[in-house]
C-alpha cells in the first residue's frame, strides 16, 4: 500500500495510507477532533468522513463551529427527523428537508400532525440517536431511485430532474430501514446528534408554488449538547421578549401597511431615532472629511448596465419606463457616486474623496420573506464610497475601523468580530495589488487588536473585504458592517486621476456602511436595549407628573423649558394617581421620570427618578438641565 | 331703448342703455379706466370691449393689471406679429399662437428666418400698431373659414376639428388685410400695444408630435409702456447672471446627467444647504409641535385608487409592477399620511396633530419641460399636514402665517402676497363650513395684515386655499408655498376622532408646504442670493489663506478650531500670492476670507475680510468664534 501526503490548514504537510478516511486523519490529529468531526473538506469538497482518500489533497477537518458544520448537522437532523416520520407515519412522504439559516426543516406530504405531537415524535427521533447508527452514502443510477422510492412521486420527480440535468445521484442509507434521496455529505452517525428540538408546524406548497399541494412543514433545530440547546432557547425566550415589531408598536416608532409591503412607515418616535443615528454620523463625517451628496432615486437602465446591476441583479430592482425608456429604482449608490466623481479632474492631492450618502434604496425581495425592519424592501444605507490610492488604504481602513469602534462599542455597547474574505480563484485585476491590500488588511485589523479570522478565496472578483459581525446584549450575532475594496468600478466608470508623476490612474474605491441599512439597524437596537434606549436617541427623554391640579402649571413651564434647551419633554397633568402616571411613564420608557408637587414648585426644584425606579430626590432646574444636556452631548 | 342694469365688482349698480359696450361701460367710469380697457368680464365670461351688452350683467373692466388681462395683451401682440410676417412673408403660414407664463409664441410653417432678422419684423409691427388699426370679431361657419383660409391647411384642419367637436368658429380681423382664427377676446386696437420685442427663435413640431412637420417658433414679450418693458429685460439679464444652473456649477453645488433627467445629483455644497434648510424646518418644528413621521415611497396602485390620484393624475406617476401587483412612486405624502392618522384611536384631546414628512417625490413631468431644479422629476417637499377640528383651524392657519414669515422676510428677505381662491361652483362637503373656513382664512389673513387677493371660485372641489408669490430681490415672482384645507380627505379615509361629545367626527386636513419643493427653493435661493448665501446656510463659511510657508501651519490650526466648532473652513496653503489666493476664494464665495501672517501668529490673531472686501481687520481668534457662532446660530 502506497502513502499520500495531506495538508492541513495550518499547512503542515503528512502521510497517511491511501485509501484512508477522513476520520482516520481527524484520529491522527487526535481524539477530541475525531469525535467532533462532522465532514471533510478535501482540496475545497465537502464529503462524508467515510470517504476513502487516495490522492494527495488539502484536508479540512469540518466541526459545528464552521457554518458548514453547522449546516451538515442540522440536515443530518433532518433525516433523523424524517426516518421518526416513516417509522411513526409510514404513509407520509418525504419531500425536501434543508438546513437554513437557524435550524432545518422537512416538507412532508400526508403528515396530519400538529405541534401537539412533536413530544412523541422526539421521543423516536431520541431512539434513533441512542442507536447511532451510521449515515451511509449510495451513488444511484436513475433507475435504482425509481425503483428504491417507487411510493414517493416527489423523491423520483426531483431525481428524473437532477438526472436529466447530467447530475450525479445519490442516497443515504440510516440503519437498515430509512434512506433518503441526498447530495450529502452527512455526519458519521445518528449519535453525534446530542440535543434537538422541533420548533414550528407550517403550511408549505409543493416547489414554493400556490397551484401545487400544500405539504407540512415541521421547523427543528439542533446542538452537539444540550447547554447549547438550553441556552439557545433561552435566547429565543428573551428575543421574543424583545421582538422589534411588539416594541415598535407598544412605543409606537413604526407601522407596516399592505399597501407598501417591506416599507416602514416610521412614526414621530421612531423619526426621532433614524434621524439621531444621522446626525450622530453627520457629526463624524464633519470631522473626519466626508462629503454627504445627494443622488436620485431612478436611473436609466443604461447606468446599470454600465454597473452590470442589469446583468446580475435585475430581478431584485423594481423597473419602470418613462416616455419609452427603460428606468429602475437604484437598489444601491455606488454607480451615481462614480457618475459624481467622473463629474470633475481629480489630482492626487484631492484623494481621498470620500463620498456619503443616506439615499433611500429599493430591493425587491420576496414579499414572503419581508418581515419588521430586518427584512424590508425600502432601505437607507449610510453608505460611503471612498476614492483613494493603493498607498492611502492602510489609513482608510483604520479610520472606518475607529468609527466602527466608536459606534458600535463605545456608543451602543456591541462587541465584534470580523471575517476578511480574500482573493477568489478567479478574479479581476493585478495579483500583485491584491496581495498588497490583502497584507494591508490584515494589517490594520491586528494593529487594531481585532478578533478576526480568513476566510480564504471568499472575496469577491473584484476585491477582498470585510464583514463584521456584531454580538448583541443577548449574545445573538448579527452581520452588519461592511468594508469592500474594488478594484474594478473606476475601471467600468473609468474613473481617473492626475498623479504625482502627471500621468492617469485608476483610483481604488472603499465601498462602506457602519450600521448597514438604517431601518435594520433601528430593529436590531430595539431588540438590543429591548426598548430602554439612550438618553441622546430615545424618543421619549423627560416626563414631567404633576402631583395635583395645582402643579400642573408649573409641570407645564419645565416642559416648556426643557424643550426649549431641545430636550424631547412632555407633561402628564392627568387627573390621575402619581402613583399611576409614574408606571405608565415607566412603560413608556421615558428616561427620566420628573415629579412636581407643592414642595417643588416652592424651591423651583424637581423631583427626579428613572423607568428603572432609580430614585435620584430633588433638583434644582439648573442641575437637572446641566445633567441631561452633558448626557445626550455625550451620546452615552 | 331700454335700460340695463350692470353691477361693478364693488357691487354698485349702474344704469345703461341696452347694447352699449364694455368700452362704454369704462368710459362712464372714468377716462384712464376707457384707455387701460383690453377686454371686459361680463357675469365671468371674457369677452372684447366692443361687444353689445343686451341685458343685466356683472361686469368687470379687465386691464393689463390682471393675468387675464396680460394674456389677453400678449395674444393680441401674436397677432400682430402674425399680420408682420404675413406682411413681409407672404408665404409663411401661421399655425397657433398663444399666450404663455411669460409673453407668447407664434408656429409658422415655411418662414425661414433668424434672430438676425428681428429688427426688419419689430419695425413692420411698429407700423402696425402705429396705424391704430380696431381687432374686430367675426363669427364664422366652417365653410367660410374653409373659404378664407384656402391657403392655410393647419387652420382649416383646427377649425374642421373644433366645429366638429360641435364649437362655435371665429376670427378677428385686423386692418383689412390681416385675419386669424380665433376664439379671442383682443385688444380693443393694435395702438394698446405700446412696447414689444421678440425675444427668441426656435423649432417646434405641429401638435408638438415628431412624427410632424417642424416649425418656425417665434417668441416675444409685450407691455403696455416702453418702460415696464425696458424694467423686464434689464431683470432678465440680471437674471440671467445669477442663472442657478451657471451659480450651481460654478459653486460645485449640484449637476444634472442624462442617466436620471429632472433629478438633481447634490454635490457636497449643495447638500449643506438642503441640511441646514431641513434642520432649520426641523427646529421650527420642534418648537412648533409638529412630529416628523417618514413614509414609503413605493404603493400599492389600490391606495391610489382610494386616494384619487389613480384616476386623476395616474399620468404623472412612475408605475411599477413587482409579484403581479399594481405600485407607483409616491407623488405627494398625503395618502401615507392618512394611513398613519388611522393607525391610531384619536381623542379631539389630541388635535391638532401635525405631521411632517421630508419624503422623496417623483413627478413624471416630459423631459422636455425639465431644467435645473426648477422644474424636476424628483422633488423633496417640506409637506406638512394637520388633523384639526374646525374650530382649530384659525390658529392653526396663523401658526403657518407665522412660520412663514419667519422664513421668507425675516430669514431670507423675501416679500410676499397671497391668493385665497374660495369655493367653487362645484364642490363638496357643507356650505356653512365652506363659508366658516374661507371668513376665518381672510380673518387672519387680515389679522396678519397681509397683502392678499381673494380668486372667487377658484379653491379646489375639497376646499379653500391659500397661494403664497413671493418676490424675490429683483423683484421676480414665485408661486411656493400653498396652504389647502380639505373637507374630503377624511372622508375618502374614513379619519375620526372622538369628540368632547362622545361621537365620532371627521377631522379637518390641511395641506401645507412652507417652501414647497427643496429643490425648487434651493434653486431660486441662489438667484435671490446670486451666490451670495447668508453664512449660516453658506457651504463655504470660512477661508484662511496663509501669506507663506511659514504660517502654513497655523493656518492648517486655526481651520482646526474652526472646524471643532461646526464651521465650515478650509485653508489654501498654496504657494501663490496673497493677492490671488483672495481674489480665488472671493469668487468662491467664501463669506469670510482670513489672512495669517507673522504678525497674526505672533498675535495670535487673525485678519479677517468678507468676500465683498469688507475689511474687518485684525480679530482674536475668540473674537472670530464668537462673530461666527452668532451669526451662524442667528441664521440671519
Amino acid at each position: 500500500m502506497t502513502d499520500i501526503t495531506v495538508m492541513l490548514p495550518d499547512e503542515s504537510k503528512h502521510q497517511h495510507p491511501k485509501g484512508c478516511t477522513g476520520l482516520d486523519i481527524a484520529r491522527s490529529i487526535g481524539p477530541r477532533l475525531a469525535k467532533d468531526a462532522l465532514a471533510i473538506k478535501v482540496n475545497g469538497e465537502l464529503v462524508d468522513v467515510w470517504k476513502p482518500i487516495n490522492e494527495d489533497a488539502k484536508i479540512e477537518v469540518v466541526t459545528f463551529k464552521s457554518p458548514e458544520g453547522k449546516d451538515v448537522f442540522r440536515h443530518s437532523t433532518a433525516h433523523v427527523f424524517a426516518y421518526a416520520i416513516q417509522e411513526l407515519y409510514p404513509e407520509a412522504k418525504n419531500t425536501i428537508g434543508p438546513a437554513v439559516e437557524e435550524g432545518f426543516y422537512y416538507d412532508f406530504d400526508d403528515l396530519p400532525i400538529t405541534e401537539a405531537d412533536f413530544p412523541k415524535i422526539e421521543a423516536r427521533m431520541k431512539e434513533i440517536v441512542a442507536r447511532d447508527e451510521r449515515c451511509l452514502r449510495h451513488e444511484l443510477t436513475l433507475d435504482e431511485v425509481k425503483q428504491k422510492f417507487l411510493h414517493n412521486k416527489y423523491k423520483v420527480e426531483m431525481a428524473s430532474e437532477f438526472a436529466l440535468a447530467g447530475g450525479k445521484l445519490s442516497a443515504y442509507q440510516i440503519g437498515e430501514k430509512f434512506m433518503d434521496l441526498c447530495r450529502g455529505p452527512h455526519v458519521p452517525s445518528t449519535g453525534c446528534i446530542k440535543a434537538f428540538k422541533l420548533t414550528m408546524v407550517a403550511k408549505a406548497y409543493w416547489r414554493g408554488d400556490a397551484k401545487n399541494r400544500q405539504l407540512t412543514r415541521v421547523y427543528g433545530i439542533s446542538f452537539p449538547s444540550q447547554k447549547e440547546l438550553d441556552e439557545y432557547i433561552k435566547q429565543r425566550e428573551e428575543a421574543e421578549k424583545r421582538d422589534h415589531r411588539r416594541i415598535g408598536r407598544e412605543l409606537d416608532l413604526f407601522m407596516m401597511h399592505e399597501f407598501s409591503p417591506g416599507s416602514a412607515f416610521f412614526f414621530a418616535n421612531g423619526v426621532v431615532m433614524f434621524n439621531e443615528l444621522v446626525s450622530f454620523l453627520r457629526d463624524e463625517y464633519f470631522q473626519r472629511g466626508y462629503e454627504e451628496v445627494m443622488t436620485p432615486v431612478v436611473f436609466d437602465k443604461q447606468l446599470w448596465e454600465l454597473s452590470g446591476h442589469w446583468e446580475h441583479y435585475r430581478q431584485n430592482m423594481f423597473l419602470t419606463t418613462v416616455e419609452g425608456r427603460e428606468f429602475s429604482l437604484k437598489p444601491m449608490n455606488c454607480p451615481s457616486h462614480a457618475l459624481m466623481f467622473k463629474a470633475h479632474a481629480h489630482s492626487y492631492r484631492e484623494l481621498p474623496i470620500r463620498m456619503a450618502d443616506f439615499g433611500v434604496l429599493h430591493r425587491n425581495e420576496l414579499s414572503g420573506v419581508l418581515g419588521g425592519l430586518t427584512r424590508v424592501r425600502k432601505l437607507t444605507q449610510d453608505d460611503a464610497h471612498l476614492y483613494c490610492r493603493l498607498d492611502q488604504v492602510e489609513e482608510e481602513i483604520n479610520g472606518i475601523l475607529d468609527l466602527l469602534k466608536k459606534l458600535y462599542v463605545d456608543t451602543f455597547g456591541f462587541t465584534y468580530r470580523m471575517e476578511l474574505s480574500t482573493r477568489p480563484d478567479s478574479f479581476l485585476g493585478d495579483v500583485k495589488v491584491w496581495d498588497q491590500a490583502e497584507v494591508t488588511l490584515q494589517k490594520v485589523l491586528e494593529k487594531n487588536k481585532i478578533e478576526y479570522r480568513i476566510n480564504p478565496g471568499d472575496g469577491a472578483f473584484y476585491g477582498p473585504k470585510i464583514d463584521v459581525h456584531v454580538r448583541d446584549s443577548i449574545g445573538r450575532s448579527w452581520q452588519l458592517a461592511t468594508v469592500q475594496l474594488d478594484f474594478n468600478q473606476a475601471e467600468r466608470f473609468d474613473l481617473l486621476y492626475e498623479g504625482q508623476d502627471g500621468k492617469k490612474h485608476r483610483p481604488v474605491v472603499i465601498h462602506r456602511a457602519i450600521l448597514g441599512s438604517l431601518e435594520r439597524f433601528i430593529g436590531i437596537l430595539i431588540e438590543h436595549f429591548a426598548g430602554k434606549f439612550p438618553l441622546w436617541i430615545s424618543p421619549r427623554q423627560v416626563k414631567v407628573l404633576s402631583v395635583s391640579e395645582k402643579t400642573a402649571h408649573y409641570a407645564d413651564e419645565i416642559v416648556r423649558i426643557l424643550r426649549e434647551d431641545r430636550v424631547r419633554a412632555q407633561t402628564d397633568t392627568r387627573a390621575e394617581t402619581i402613583g399611576k402616571k409614574i408606571r405608565e411613564a415607566q412603560l413608556e420608557q421615558w428616561n427620566y421620570i420628573i415629579v412636581v408637587g407643592d414642595q417643588e414648585v416652592a424651591n423651583k426644584s424637581v423631583n427626579v427618578r428613572t423607568r428603572d425606579n432609580v430614585i435620584h430626590g430633588e433638583w434644582k432646574i439648573e442641575q437637572l438641565l446641566k445633567t441631561l444636556r452633558a448626557e445626550i452631548d455625550g451620546r452615552k
